[in-house]
This record gives C-alpha cells, sequence and structure tokens, in this order.
C-alpha cells in the first residue's frame, strides 16, 4: 500500500494505515506525485492499495514446471522496477521473446496492478511472475536448480552480445536510475554490459531490459 | 493542440478552439483520457497547447549537418508516436545509439513536450529533432541525399538483424498498435522484421525502435 506523504495525516487514512499494519501489508510513504503515476484515476485521495491483476506463481512452481519442459530456462529478475510502464512493457518482451517467467520483488517495486496488465497488452496472461520478498535468496535458488546468472551492469565486464546465453538463464535488470544493488551483484555469475556512446549513459529500464533478452532470444531461436 | 471531446461545448473553450485556428494551430478532438496521459499535472480543464520543450530542427539542416561529418548517418523517423513516454525513451536510446537525429510527424504524434524532455533523461539536449508535416516527403529528401530507408514492419521479409545498417540509414517505425501507415511502408527500400514468438504478437513502441536501432549501432560500434 502506498500513501501521499500530504495525506497521511488525516484521520480516516491514519485508521486505513493503522488496519493495513494489522493484516501484514506493507505500507510505504510517498510523494503525490508517485501516487498520481500509479493511480488509473486522477481521484486517487493519496492512498493506492494493491491487489494483483493477475495471481503471482511460487517461484519453487516456476522453476519446476520450467524444468519439467526439458529445454533451456530463461527467466527475467527484476531488482525494483517500479513504474508501471516498464514493468508492462516488459512483460509483452517476455511474451515476444519466449521468457519462461519473470521474477520481481515485494517491497519498494510494482506488482501486477491493473495500469501493468493494461500497459502488458495481455501478456500478464501468458508471462508467469513470481514475487519474492529477497532477491538474493531467489537467486540462491535459482542456482540450486542450475541456472546461470547474468546481471546487467553498467560496470560489467562483458558486452551483453558476447554472453552466451543458450544454457538455464536468469537475467538481473535493475530499477530506474538505480541498477541492481551491490548484494544482487554480488550473486550474479556474470555482470553484462549495454555499450553506450552518448552524454546521457543510461537508458530506460524496459528499453535495456529489452535489448538483453531479445539477444538471449536470438542466440537459442537462432534468427 | 488537444482539447477534450467533453470539454469542447464550454464558451471559454469555444474562444480558445477559434483563437487557436485563426493563428493556424492544428486542434484535435481526443478523449479525456487522452488529455490525462499528455498533462503534467491533473488539474488541465480539457486543454492542452503544446510549446516545445526543446526547439526542432529542419529537415535540410539536420541532413546538410550530418553529412558534413562524414561519416554513415543515422536517422530514426516515427511514423506517429502519441505516447510521451514512447518518444522520451526513444530519444534516450537515440543518445546511447549513435544516432544523427529524430524524424516526427506533426499531425496525430506527440512532440518535444514537457513530459517528453522529463522521460528523456536529457537526451533531448542532445538529440536533434526535426518535425515535418509529411513523413513520405521528408523520405523522398532524405533518399535524395543517398539514404536508404528501412521500415520494421510484422510483415517484413527479413529479419532485423539481417539487415545491412553500414551506410547511410534511416530506420522508419510506427505508432502505437497502428505501426507504419501503409503509405509511408511504399516509400521504404526494404521492409525489417522484428521475430516474436508468445501469444500477444507486439512490441511497445519504444521497445521495438531500441531492438533496431541497437542493432544498427552494434553493427557500425562492432561491439
Amino acid at each position: 500500500m502506498m500513501i501521499s506523504r500530504t495525506a497521511q495525516r488525516h484521520s480516516t487514512i491514519a485508521e486505513i494505515i493503522q488496519r493495513a499494519r494489522g493484516e501484514g501489508i506493507p505500507v510505504e510513504f510517498v510523494d503525490e506525485q508517485v501516487i498520481r503515476t500509479h493511480s488509473v484515476t486522477p481521484a486517487h485521495q493519496g492512498v493506492i492499495a494493491y491487489t494483483a491483476a493477475k495471481d503471482y506463481v511460487a517461484l519453487e512452481d516456476l522453476i519446476e514446471k520450467t524444468l519439467a519442459k526439458r529445454e533451456p530456462a530463461l527467466y527475467c529478475v527484476i531488482d525494483g522496477i517500479e513504474d508501471p510502464q516498464n514493468l508492462g512493457a516488459i512483460l509483452r518482451t517476455a511474451d515476444a521473446s519466449g521468457f519462461h517467467g519473470i521474477i520481481i520483488r515485494t517491497r519498494r517495486a510494482v506488482g501486477l496492478t491493473p495500469v501493468v496488465a493494461k500497459v502488458s497488452a495481455g501478456a500478464i496472461e501468458y508471462v508467469p511472475v513470481a514475487r519474492v520478498a529477497n532477491i538474493t535468496q531467489a537467486l540462491e535458488a535459482l542456482k540450486k536448480a542450475g541456472v546461470w546468472v547474468v546481471g546487467i551492469d553498467m560496470g560489467g565486464k562483458q558486452d551483453y552480445t558476447k554472453v552466451d546465453y543458450r544454457g538455464h538463464i536468469a537475467l538481473v535488470v535493475g530499477g530506474e536510475g538505480k541498477g541492481v544493488s551491490d548484494l544482487v551483484k554480488k550473486r550474479c555469475d556474470i555482470l553484462a554490459r549495454i555499450p553506450m556512446s552518448g552524454k546521457i549513459g543510461s537508458l530506460n529500464a524496459s528499453v535495456a531490459a529489452a535489448l538483453v533478452m531479445y539477444e538471449a532470444y536470438r542466440q537459442r531461436a537462432k534468427f
């Protein structure tokens, strides 16, 4: 649940906060601007509670089902994307490029909200999404299942087109502006870099994810 | 200028429409929802007038300046992108991948608005944008300057990674949901296709553009 900092003083909102905490629902205080971005209506009154537009799958089930397919697994692990436009676009790319599933985190990240469903153009119905409290633990579980973890990072040593994505692979992409967090980076088997010229030196998060996802798809589909 | 269909009946709005027309400013009537997407504030009252957050360049100047660089030109022609998130993301990708300029159209397309400037993360300052009334005429001008025109289309015969982008190139990408229009397609020297598996069969517009832009960049930078 997200609450606008300016709205949190109202007594009605205080009661909502108290009840959410009683139910163990995480509450975040954010700028009014953030609420506006996530709301499907301008009449939001400073509070947004998330219900999933689609059910999440359990990480263990996702891994088990993929291995049963007897083909190299392909996952995208998202370390903190907050913009529903970006998550929706990534779901669409995942559908188009043969990914078996997406793994997102609970905190400071957008989930499967109605806006994400809309932006995904229907892909939310076909791409399984697991939501985990702890990304580093999820990576450990993936590694135990024989998955190789490729982090996308500006400081990576290898160009992303030079990495071999034909085995069991989990790509790890970071959130807007922040990239992959340091703790998560340490769990990656390799860090790959997207070359960039120009003055800005960073790409939109869903664009960066798509470039690497499509390179993995290209290598597997051999187009 | 965009006017919400529900707002157009008000007398104040009628005056705005009349004065805009007197000045030769194009007026479009759209759903309230469209106004909300484009507005930086929820207090929009049903009218949005665009002023450029950055000046446009003239197409002839863009062509002349690029040729003076004595390197293969690389342009992205956008045939009707309406979402400022997409144009902003494309500007960012253009900066990162060494594009010499973007060409957009006047009608039913977003221009260099404040939202686009923000989403571009500063790229708007570095990537020249030409705005033209007629995309097919712009393509004719580019062809006269020796530029090869590559359209991105689902019905394209060649995979986008199989096209040679090392000469003077203009990529043509379509708008959200509609793709490149038929008239514009006819002016393309080749139509390239982005392979897709999955159920949805289309990508976010800025993602599709980025995949091809980066393939062109990869071939030139040889990474």
